[in-house]
């Protein structure tokens, strides 16, 4: 019988819920699910890196820490473990490809070596602090390698989905294993944590097989160079192409470091087959024909820094877009990348390339449609039910899925993160939210920018600034020469000399005062707001002398 | 015979092709379709709205202009107007609800009653310049009175589609005037410019009252309150939200000042059937039980000022989100937009709202799919084909459907905003480009904002800025003080104190120098960037004594 509730807690911010890291906590014991980061969004202005903010979540509590489990190695999953392994010293386990993909990461971060990675296998269960039996199984999803969790505790069975879908017929490894699926629910399990991202999408997510019949059909058509842009980390589209490539007798290149990097790993670990000579560097493309060259580049989402960006802009080193290109989109585009892709896209049709996408069927999605998470309520039966990975909408969406399969409206429950859930064997409740959010990587540093600095880089970044560097008496504060107007991001100064000069008169009549600073910062801005509408951010510089 | 040859010049940058201006040039006579104006994109930082850069094309014309004809009352199409007009006075021709909607636009510029503004009825030809024999037809699109132009020329009758759509059975006004279109295409058109948005879309668009069907699934469903956030300008889902309320015995209230004057400008003009008592004022919604209560509000961008976004966030005035609420977004997502929404849709589920979207029907596209786009080709029957409405993508798919269709490779162009389409009653090429682009109002002043302007705005977005104030001996170029150290937007300046006390300890050290701004400038970037990895912008600010 247990004596301690179960816990478990998704961390992070307003965005998906679990995705990026979950702590399954029991008395003093912690094992975490995942340590993932995110892109920044617009507004999280020169923000690098974001991460779910673990830090509050574990201040008094970093010695409960037994492990940390990885479901796949995409940067949502694994892209925070370099930051959250120098606070705490704990052993991660992964299998043999994501744990080479963490491998790349920890090395990048000067970590290599520093840290306990243990491999493990799907079907072989492993302990964690003598409390949590952990068993990996086997799902399908856009990378090789990927997991989900089932992990027994003194309350029950807890089972993660992971990232999944069911795919009959996958670009690498095995089908989803319903044996193994079907045991765990006849086993009985206490509650199912299961991948919303696509619980508003009706019907089966296509098969990663479709991909290839996509690309078959493009490749059949394209006169000339094929350019396929896709994620560094969609190795099993790496895989396809080189399929494709080598039925069409072409050759394939890799474009861009992280890609390059990635495939180095997976062909090391015996994740890529290659056909013999089919891969070749880019320097060897120069004796191919055009109708025997495959570039894949990293660049998808537009990234004027990725291969495809410069591409487009006519920058990158050696390959120059020409009529009869044919470039594939093969992969999704991440909300809010539209139109830095669309962008691109027309740079690439200017320079007279083709571009195919989204109506071509090369790319799908790696998430579980409605009737695959209804196939998995089955297989799994659990008795309570906590939706996770997804915004809020996409778990209400699958919440109302699992009830309308039977599973009861109390025996279910929508988190945010930050809330704790807790469990005994016969219930499921939502306790109090712990603080949380995000914590934003910035160059080399994390944590050291929140709202004061976004808000001050938000005003910058609308109207820039501008600088009244005033000489002013210590006696009397009188003006002593005229101030100087000093503006960036304001307004284009050499056509605005009368604006400038009418600032410093602004200025001039503003003083002498009690308090000079306030004093011309407010007669500035009332000025400038009054003759441009706009709103700078105003800073006097007062020299007393 | 026509003397001269006949052009046709899309205006704007690298966007949708001459979606939002575009001229026709005649001798010495100029007639240019719509002026429209864009939101700006993510990285137009501080910019308000986006012109088609008129000026540069206008420079030494500006008297050739013999009027503009507007195809509809849209942002995109009328946006522009104030500020074209301030340039060049000329006459504006538009149907009824485009008049008063350009009249609205016109007034809260402070230019009421400076334009001359005619009223023109499909149907009824009238002439422009002596030259252009204009003649106005009715097509669908998602707000009344919309038209497109065919426009006879000496050279040949040229057809401008304008957005549109057919729809058997619109929200507003009568379907398509195939006869009309038939008619046109039978007496012999020299050129079609056709909306090519969705281009890339099979089969048709669905019809305006495939809306009214998923309105009416979820008034059915809403057990409470009911709040629909559209476009300001999309008159005709007004009028089919009030009448599913009436239907459903709910009354309907506007929340939201560019709602509120277009549902009164277009209730005046008689574009809106509004039952007796259906329409109410926000006041009135108080007595009423929720389930009786609709209201329709700004803001389905997740614009945190407009209704819905201020809802959202819990700083609505009067209207609180509670549980039971129904919140439908009735309108597209504008590229770039995704974050935004997603995160309002958020919070609004946060707050207990159910949230209802993309996959209920409530909103279709004003815009053509290919089969409607090529029924539309064999109407017309044009000799030569221009795509326009679309960013290249889309024209380059539209192009290949025309081929598909019949018309000859070397009868069309796909033309890029700036270059001149030149037409003979034989020929159809493409000269060079004129200089053109994007013009950028910001606050009250437009054209102002440049790329240096931009560039500054986007560094400062990113780091934020450092000011490094220097006093230096006029004598021998000694410090004469400590510096001191000011930054905005670059770290959270209380936990970095020691980094500013060495940043001082570094501009000290640097000087002496010949040239002390640049030295100041080069060290400090040096050590922040080494230190942090960030670049924010440095400005030293040497005060010689």
């Amino acid at each position: 019988m247990a004596t301690n509730k179960l816990k478990i807690v998704p961390i992070g911010g307003l965005g998906e819920v679990g995705k990026n890291m979950t702590a399954i906590e029991y008395g003093r014991n912690i094992l975490i699910i995942d340590a993932g980061g995110m892109f920044p969004e617009q507004d999280m202005y020169g923000v690098d890196l974001v991460l779910p903010d673990y830090t509050q979540y574990l201040e008094d509590k970093k010695d409960w820490v037994r492990g940390i489990i990885v479901t796949h190695g995409h940067e949502d999953h694994i892209g925070a473990l370099p930051y959250i392994l120098k606070e705490i010293d704990v052993p991660v386990y992964a299998t043999r490809l994501t744990t080479g993909l963490i491998e790349v990461k920890l090395k990048k971060n000067g970590m290599e070596g520093a840290v306990s990675l243990n491999i493990i296998e799907p079907g072989k269960s492993f302990n964690i602090g003598g409390l949590f039996d952990v068993e990996a199984f086997h799902v399908c999803h856009s990378i090789p390698d990927a997991v989900g969790f089932a992990i027994r505790t003194p309350v029950g069975m807890i089972v993660h989905s992971g990232d999944f879908k069911f795919d009959y017929t996958p670009a690498w490894g095995e089908p989803t294993d319903f044996g193994k699926l079907a045991q765990l629910g006849n086993e009985g399990v206490l509650v199912l944590l299961s991948d919303s991202t696509n619980a508003t999408r009706p019907g089966f997510t296509p098969s990663e097989s479709t991909v290839t019949e996509g690309l078959t059909h493009v490749f059949a058509e394209a006169p000339g160079r094929i350019i396929l842009a896709t994620f560094g980390s969609l190795i099993s589209r790496v895989q396809q192409v080189i399929g494709v490539a080598a039925k069409h007798g072409r050759k394939v290149a890799v474009e861009g470091r992280s890609l390059v990097e990635s495939v180095e790993r997976a062909q090391e670990l015996g994740y890529l087959d290659i056909p013999s000579g089919v891969l070749v560097t880019p320097n060897e493309l120069k004796k191919l024909p055009d109708n025997k060259i495959v570039i894949i580049a990293t660049g998808s989402q537009g990234e004027s820094s990725a291969a495809l960006g410069r591409m487009a802009l006519g920058q990158h080193r050696h390959i120059k877009i020409k009529r009869g290109d044919t470039v594939v989109l093969s992969s999704r585009i991440i909300p809010g990348n539209e139109i830095v892709v669309n962008r691109a896209v027309n740079r690439l049709f200017q320079r007279g390339a083709n571009v195919v996408g989204r109506n071509s069927n090369v790319h799908v999605s790696g998430h579980a449609s409605q009737e695959e998470l209804k196939l998995l309520l089955h297989l799994i039966k659990p008795k309570f039910f906590m939706p996770v990975h997804g915004e809020l909408q996409h778990l209400h969406a699958h919440a109302q899925l699992a009830r309308e399969q039977g599973i009861p409206a109390e025996n279910m429950n929508v988190l945010e993160n930050g809330m704790i859930a807790e469990f005994t064997e016969n219930s499921f409740t939502v306790s109090d939210r712990i603080p949380g959010g995000y914590l934003f990587v910035d160059g080399n540093r994390v944590g050291d920018v929140g709202r004061v600095v976004l808000r001050d880089r938000e005003i910058l970044s609308q109207n820039g600034f501008i600088l009244a560097v005033v000489h002013i008496s210590k006696e009397d504060g009188q003006v002593l020469m005229r101030p100087e107007i000093i503006s960036r991001g304001f307004i284009f100064v050499k056509e605005s000399g009368d604006l400038i000069a009418q600032a410093e008169d602004v200025v001039m009549k503003a003083l002498p005062a009690k308090k000079p600073y306030d004093t011309v910062r407010k007669a500035l801005s009332n000025f400038v707001e009054r003759e441009t509408g706009r709103q700078p951010m105003v800073l006097p510089v007062i020299i007393e002398e």
